[in-house]
C-alpha cells in the first residue's frame, strides 16, 4: 500500500498538522517506526517515544499537547487507538485481497463460472463445474474439485483442498493444507472381522463469514443431500477434526486441536477450548464455554454452563473435585487411620478386597 | 453414471412393472428424488412418498401392494434396503474411479511401470523407480518419491505426500494431505544440552484393503530395511500419528486424532478410539477396545478388554472410580467430620501435613 | 551413493584387511547384507554371522580375531558401532542432499536471491523477494510465500507451506504438509455475538537446526514487527500445534500432537511428551519435562520439574493420586461404613446434600 498523511487523515476523519503529502507505506509501534510509516499515541506512558520517532506521522488525540518540539505530521482523531486498530485492519484486507490475475501453470476444467478480480495462483486446480464469485483468491496449489461453489471476497491459502461438491459462502478464509469434504468415518463390521466401506456421498457446506486455521478436517456428510454444516459466523482454528454431518452453530469459535465426532450438533455461540472431545451423536446448547482437553460424552442440554473435565462436568466442581484428588493419598491414610481408631487396629486391612463384591453391586 | 431403469433390475436380480426405459442418473431418498433419480421404499413409516415422489424408479418389496395409483417405475426386490445399500456402493465405486488419463502438466520421473487406467492429475508429481498398478488414481499436486510401489485398485486423494520407499498395498484408498514415510522422531542428546538427528532409513508398508483419512502421518522406521506396517484391512481416520516402527494389526480401526508412539505393536481387530495417545514400545492385545481420550502408558496383554482413562484401565471401573470423584469435595468433608467425632474437635485439622512425610513411604 | 571400501576405511581412520577396491553402495545389517552392502560387528553374540555374511565389507573392533575363515574384507576401527553410525549419519545427509537443479514446472517470482547447489522440485512456488541460502532443497509443490528468508543447508520435504515473511535459519528440515505462519486465532466479540478478525500482521522465526515433523502448524505473531519464534536447536514432531506469539526455547524437544495456546513462552531444554496442551500467556521454565496429555493451566516457574496431569502437577505425586482414585468406590463405602459405625445406621445417607452449600464455602 501506498497512501499519503491526507488521504490516511480522510479516511479517519482526522485533521493533519505538518506534511500531508508525506507518503505512509507502512504501520508500525512508536517506538520502533521510521521514515514512511506511521504509528499513534495513546497512552500517555509512551508520549516520550513521541519526541523522537523517525514516523512519518503519528495518530494523536485531539487533546494532546506536546511537551517538547515534534518532528513528526501529527493527525488528531478522537480516538487514536481505534483508528489505527481501523487502519490495521483496512491493510490487513488490502494484503489479504492483492494478489489477482492467473499465474501460469494453473488448471481449470471445463464449464466453470469465474467471477471479477480473482486471483488463481501457479499449480491451482480448478475441476470441472466450479463457481467462484468475486475477490476469490485461489493460493498456489489449492485443489478445488468438481461442482464446487464459492461465493465472494474468499481467500483459500496454498494447499487447500476442496473435494467435489463443497459449497463455501461469502467472506470466508481458510488457510493452508486445511482439507474440505473428505469421506466420513464409516465402517461397517462384518462376521469374518473385517470392514465394509460405508459409501460417503454427501458434502460439505460453509456458510458466510467463517474463517478456518490451517490443516484442519472437515468430513462430508454419509448420505446424498445431506451436508456436514459450518454455520454463519463460526471460526475454527487449526488441526480441528469435524467429522460427518456434525453441524456448528453459528458464531461458536473452536480451538486447535479439536474433535467433533459424526452426527453431533453444536450450538451457538459455543466457546470450545483446545483438545476437547465430543463424541457422536450428541447436542450441544447454545452459549456452552467448554474448558481446554475436555471430553463431552453426554448431549448439554442446559444453555450457558462451563463444564470442564472427561468426562465434563461444572467447571467450577471439576477444580473442587480436582483439588482433592490431589490429596487423595493423604486422604486414603486419614480413613485407614480412622478404621483403625473405631473398628480397632489391622482391622481395615483387608476391606478393600472384602467388600470390592458389594462393591460391584452399588 | 447414467444406467435405464432394465439395467439397473438385472444388478440387483429384480423385476421392472412400468417403464424399465427411463434413464438414472442419481440415487437420491423418496422424499426427495426427482426425475432421472432412483430411491427405495424399506420402512412403511415412508410409504405415503411413494405416491407423490418425483423419482424415475423406486426399489421396493416383492409383496409391497401399492394403496394407491402410482406415476414411478418399480423395481421388485427381496430386500429394498440392501439393494440400495449395494447400488450406493456401486454408484460411489463408480464416481470414485472415474477418473483417468493424465491431466498436463504433470510430473513423472525414469524407470517408472505404470498399470492400466490410470489417472495421473495436474500437478501430481511422481519419481524416480516407481511402480503402480492398474486403476491407481493420483489425484492432483499428489506426490510420490522414489522406489514406491504401489498395488492395484488405490485412491490417492489430492495432496498425499508419499515419501520415497513406501509401498502400498490393493485397493487402499488415501485421503488429502496425509502424509507416510515423513522421519522418525528420533534425536540423541549429546552433553551440551544439544540433540543429533539419529537418522531414519526405514519405510512404511501399507498393506491391502486399507484406508487412511486427511492429514495422518505415518513415519517411516528408523534402521534400514526395516518397516513401519499397517496391516491388512486396517481404516484410520484422520489427523492420525503414528510413529516409527509401529504395526497396527489386521483389521484395526482407530478413530481420529489418535496418536500412536514409536515402536508400539497393535494387535488385530482392536476399536481405538478419538484422541488416545499411546506411549511407545508397548503391545497391544487383538480386540482390545480403547475409549476415547485414554492415555496407554503400559502394555495390555489380554485379549478383549475395554479401557478407559489416563492412564487407562477397565472402563466401568473408571465411571465408578470417577463418580466418586465428582463428590469428593463432600467426601474429604464428611471424612473430617469423621475425624472430628472420633479424634475430638480440630484433631484433623493438622492431619494432612502431619501424615505427609510418612505418605511418601506407603 | 557409491564409495569403495578404500574410500570408507579413510574417511573412518581404519585400516583395511582385504579388497580395498570393491564399491559399497548401501549399509545392512550383517545378517542381511548383500554384496555391495557394508554392515558391522559390535556384539559378540552377531559374531557368527560374519563368516556368512553376503556383505562386501565389514567394519570390526582392532581386536576382532576371526575364528574362521573370512570371505568378506574387514574395516578395523576402534569402535564399530559408532563407525557404523557415523557411516548411517554421511549416508543419510548424502541421500537427503542429493537433489539438486530445477525441475519443471516450477514458479519463481521477482527479486529472489538464490544460493548454491539449490534443489527446486515440480510445482514448488517461490513467491517475490525470496531469498534462499546455499544447498537449499525445496521438494515438489512446497510454497513459499513473499519475503521470506532461508539460510543454507536447509530442506522443505513435499508440500510445505511457509507463509509471507517467514524467516528460517540454518540446518533445518521441515517435514511434508507443515504450515508456518498462517493467522494467529484471534477474534474480537461483538455486542451482536460475531466475532471481528484481529489482524495477524506478525511474522514466524526459526532459528537454526531446527528439526519439524509433518502436518505440524505454526501460527505467525499478531502485531507487525512481533514474532513467534523457535529457537535454535529445538525440535518438534507431527501434528503440532505452536499459536500466535509463542516462543519456544533453545533445545526443547516436543512430542506429536501437542498444543501450545498464544503468547506462552517456553524455556530450553524442556522434554514435551505428546498430546500435551498448554494454555495461553503462561512462563514455563527451563528443564521443564511434562508428561503426556498434560494439561498446563499455571506457568511453571521452578526449573527441572517433571509433571503429569490434567492440570499437571509432580508426576510422583500423580501417580500416587491416582492410585487411590482407582479405589475411589471403595473408599468411599468405606467412608460410609465408617460413618454408619460413628453415627449410627443410615445418619451418613443424607450427609452428601446436608453439607454442599458448606461445601461451597470451604
Amino acid at each position: 500500500m501506498e497512501f499519503t498523511v491526507n488521504q490516511i487523515a480522510a479516511m479517519l476523519g482526522g485533521t493533519v498538522e505538518g506534511n500531508g503529502s508525506l507518503k505512509i507505506k507502512m504501520l508500525a509501534k512508536i517506538q520502533e517506526a521510521k521514515p514512511g510509516q506511521i504509528a499513534f499515541l495513546s497512552n500517555p506512558r509512551y508520549e516520550n517515544y513521541i519526541y523522537t520517532t523517525g514516523a512519518s506521522a503519528v495518530i494523536v488525540s485531539k487533546q494532546f499537547i506536546p511537551r517538547k518540539p515534534l518532528t513528526t505530521t501529527l493527525i488528531r482523531v478522537d480516538d487514536p487507538y481505534s483508528s489505527f486498530t481501523l487502519l490495521l485492519e483496512e491493510y490487513h484486507k488490502l494484503i489479504s485481497f492483492q494478489k489477482s490475475g492467473i499465474e501460469e501453470p494453473s488448471f481449470i476444467g471445463a464449464n466453470c463460472t469465474v467471477g471479477k478480480n480473482i486471483y488463481r495462483g501457479a499449480f491451482s486446480y480448478i475441476g470441472n463445474n466450479v463457481t467462484l464469485g468475486d475477490n476469490v483468491k485461489v493460493y498456489p496449489q489449492t485443489f478445488i474439485g468438481d461442482n464446487v461453489v464459492i461465493g465472494n471476497n474468499v481467500i483459500l491459502h496454498p494447499g487447500v483442498k476442496l473435494y467435489a461438491g463443497t459449497r463455501i459462502g461469502n467472506n470466508c478464509v481458510i488457510h493452508s493444507g486445511t482439507v474440505i469434504g473428505s469421506d466420513g468415518f464409516g465402517f461397517a463390521p462384518q462376521p469374518d472381522g473385517t470392514y465394509k466401506t460405508i459409501p460417503q456421498l454427501g458434502n460439505v457446506i460453509i456458510e458466510d463469514d467463517v474463517v478456518i486455521g490451517a490443516n484442519t478436517v472437515i468430513d462430508c456428510a454419509t448420505l446424498m443431500g445431506d451436508s456436514t454444516i459450518i454455520r454463519k459466523g463460526v471460526k475454527l482454528d487449526n488441526l480441528i477434526q469435524v467429522a460427518h454431518n456434525v453441524e456448528i452453530g453459528r458464531n461458536t469459535v473452536i480451538a486447535a486441536q479439536t474433535g467433533i465426532s459424526g452426527s453431533t450438533k453444536i450450538g451457538e455461540n459455543n466457546v470450545i477450548a483446545g483438545q476437547v472431545g465430543i463424541a457422536g451423536h450428541l447436542v450441544i446448547a447454545n452459549n456452552t464455554s467448554i474448558g481446554a482437553q475436555s471430553g463431552i460424552s453426554k448431549s448439554i442440554r442446559e444453555e450457558g454452563q462451563k463444564i470442564l473435565g472427561y468426562p465434563a462436568f461444572d467447571i467450577k466442581e471439576y477444580f473442587r473435585a480436582y483439588s482433592v484428588f490431589k490429596k487423595l493419598p493423604s486422604l486414603s491414610y486419614r480413613l485407614r487411620k480412622l478404621e483403625e481408631a473405631v473398628y480397632g487396629h489391622k482391622a481395615s486391612a483387608v476391606s478393600d478386597n472384602a467388600h470390592s463384591e458389594e462393591n460391584l453391586n452399588e
